[in-house]
C-alpha cells in the first residue's frame, strides 16, 4: 500500500480545495481555487480536472499512483450514478454528471458524496472518531449536516441520495419554518442561520432596541460569529440564542442515541467554534431526555480536523469504495 | 441445513409461547402455558425449560435436530451476558442470568434480545419485509417498540442492551409526561395507553359527558379495542385520538427516513389492528414532513404476522448467531 495514494476534493460554492492523501491519512500537498460557479459547469470541471491533474503529477514525482478520486459535494447526490442531483450553493451543477465526466477525462474512478458525509469519514478515520465504531456526526454552518457512521463505515441507507439529514430532523413540530417546507427541524434552532434569524426576530419584536448587537444588525454586518462574541460580552438575546441551539441539539442528539442504541456524537462545522456557548444547555438537555443512557456514557465531541476533514474523508471515500 | 431446527421462545408477563421452527422458517409445533412469574424466576425458568425439553424430543422423533435456542423477552436486555436487566411486565427477572441458566440445562446455545427487536427479525424473514433491506419496525402495544434492520439484519448498535427505541424518541419536547420520566415521547402519543389517557383527559377536561366512550370510562371496562369501536361508530372524542396517533407516527416515522435515509416502515402489535383509523394521518404527516422523498418512494406496511412474528423472530435469532 505505501505507494497508493488519494486524491480528495472538497468542493463548495465558493472554494474547491483538493489534496493529495496517502494510505496513512497524511495530506502531502493541497490546492485551493475559488469554484466560479457563474462561468458555468463546464468551466468548474475543468478547474477541477487542472487540480487533480497537478496532484496526479505531484504524485508520480513522489513515486506515488493516484489510484482514486473521492469529492464532497454540498448538496444531494446520487452516488450510484455520479451525478449532482442538486445543490444550493452550486446551481449550475444541478443533474450534471460531474463525476462521470471526471471519470472519463482521468481514466481513474471517482466517487462522490455529500460534504457532511465525507467530513464524517474524515473524523472517523483521523479525527475526533478514531477509537468509536458507531457515531453520529453533526456539522453546523449555514445550515446543519450529518453523517452516520456505523461499523466504522459511512451509512447511505438506501442509497437514494441522502442520510443522516440530521438538519431536518423535527424538533418542535409546531415551531418555526424551515427552507425545506417543514416545521421546528434542527436547522431552524440550532445553525447559523437560526442565530441571524434569531437576532431578527428579536428586532422585530421590539425585543432588541439597542447595544452592540443591535448595532451590527442595523449595518447589516451581523454574522454567527459576531453573535457569539455578543454573547460573549454578556448580551442576553445572544445567550439566549446559544441556550436555545444546545437544547436543540440535546433533544436530536438523545432521540439519535435512542433510535440507534449508540452513545457517541461528534460536532464540526464552523458554528461548531461557539462550543462553550452551547455545550452546557445541550449535556443537561441530553441527559434528562436520555432515560437509557447514564451521563457517563454518552460522550458528544467536538470535531478535531477543522477544514481538514472533508479533505481527508473524501480521499477516504476514495479507498473505500476501491478496497470496499 | 434440512434437518436443522430451532426453538424461538416470546416471554411475556402473562404467557410464554415457544415454538419448533425449521430452516424455511415454518412453526412445527407450538406451545403456550402461563407465565406465573409471581412464583419466580426459578420456577418460570423451569417452566420456560421443560417446554423446550418437549420441543426438542419433537424435533428428534422427526428426526431434527435442535441448534439453538433464540428468545424474545419483554425489556431490557443484555444480550451479550445473556441478563434479563429489567422487565416491568416481569419483575422477578430483573438481573436474572436467564440465559445462561438454560444453556447450562440444556446444553446449547441460547440468545436473548428484546421483545420488538424480535418481532423485526420475524417480519423480516417471511412476513411483511421479505423484500426489503433496510427498514424500521414499530410495535404499537400498551407501550411503543421499535426494530431497527440494516441490510437484512437486526441492528444493535453499541450492543448497550437496547436499541430502536422508538417509543421514546421525542416528537413533542413540551408535550405529555411519559412513563420514562421524559416529555412528549412517541409512545405518549401513540400507544394503547395514550388511547386510554386520552379517554381519561376528555372526562376531566369536561369534554366527555356522555355516550358510549364515557360509559365504558364510568364502568372501568375501557380498552384500546373499546376506544377504537366507539371511534368506528363515529365518536369524535376516539377519532381525534387516532388521529393524534397517526399525526406522531408520521413525525417520528419522517424523522427516522431522514436520518437512516431509508424509506420503509412496517407497524405491528394489537394496537395496529386499528391501521384504518390511523394510516391517514400517519401518510399525510409523512408526506408534509419529509421533503426528500416522494409520497410514492415511502411505504408503510402492516405486521404481517401478529403474534407469531415474535417466535419466528426468536428463532431466527437463534440461527443468526450460530451461522452470522
Amino acid at each position: 500500500m505505501e505507494n497508493k495514494a488519494f486524491i480528495g476534493i472538497d468542493l463548495g460554492g465558493t472554494n474547491m480545495r483538493a489534496a493529495l492523501v496517502n494510505t496513512s491519512g497524511s495530506i502531502l500537498e493541497q490546492i485551493k481555487v475559488s469554484t466560479e460557479i457563474s462561468q458555468g459547469a463546464e468551466q468548474a470541471t475543468e478547474n477541477l480536472l487542472e487540480m487533480c491533474r497537478r496532484l496526479m503529477e505531484r504524485a508520480a514525482s513522489g513515486q506515488l499512483q493516484v489510484e482514486a478520486i473521492g469529492m464532497g459535494v454540498a448538496g444531494k447526490i446520487d452516488p450510484q450514478n455520479n451525478v449532482v442531483v442538486f445543490s444550493p450553493n452550486l446551481p449550475a451543477m444541478d443533474n450534471f454528471p460531474l463525476g462521470v465526466r471526471m471519470e472519463e477525462a482521468l481514466r481513474i474512478p471517482v466517487t462522490m458524496e455529500n460534504d457532511a458525509n465525507v467530513y464524517g469519514l474524515g473524523e472517523n478515520w483521523v479525527g475526533s472518531a478514531q477509537d468509536l465504531n458507531n457515531w453520529v456526526g453533526l456539522t453546523l454552518g449555514t445550515g446543519v449536516g450529518g453523517a452516520l457512521i456505523f461499523n466504522n463505515r459511512l451509512w447511505q441507507g438506501d442509497k437514494l441520495g441522502f442520510s443522516a439529514e440530521v438538519g431536518h430532523l423535527v424538533v418542535e413540530p409546531h415551531g418555526l419554518p424551515c427552507t425545506c417546507g417543514s416545521q421546528g427541524c434542527l436547522e431552524t434552532l440550532s445553525s447559523g442561520r437560526a442565530l441571524m434569524e434569531g437576532v431578527e426576530e428579536a428586532v422585530k419584536k421590539g425585543k432588541l432596541v439597542g447595544g452592540k448587537l443591535f448595532e451590527l444588525w442595523q449595518k447589516d454586518r451581523l454574522t454567527a460569529q459576531e453573535i457569539y462574541f455578543c454573547a460573549k460580552e454578556g448580551d442576553s438575546t445572544s445567550l439566549e440564542l446559544f441556550r436555545r441551539m444546545g437544547w436543540a441539539l440535546g433533544i436530536a442528539i438523545s432521540n439519535m442515541f435512542m433510535l440507534l442504541g449508540i452513545r457517541h456524537a461528534i460536532i464540526g462545522g464552523g458554528v461548531s467554534a461557539s462550543w462553550d456557548l452551547f455545550i452546557d444547555p445541550l449535556m443537561k438537555t441530553l441527559q434528562t431526555t436520555n432515560r437509557f443512557l447514564n451521563a457517563e456514557q454518552m460522550t458528544v465531541r467536538q470535531s478535531l480536523l477543522g477544514d481538514d476533514a472533508a479533505l481527508l474523508g473524501a480521499a477516504r471515500l476514495a479507498w473505500d469504495c476501491q478496497w470496499g
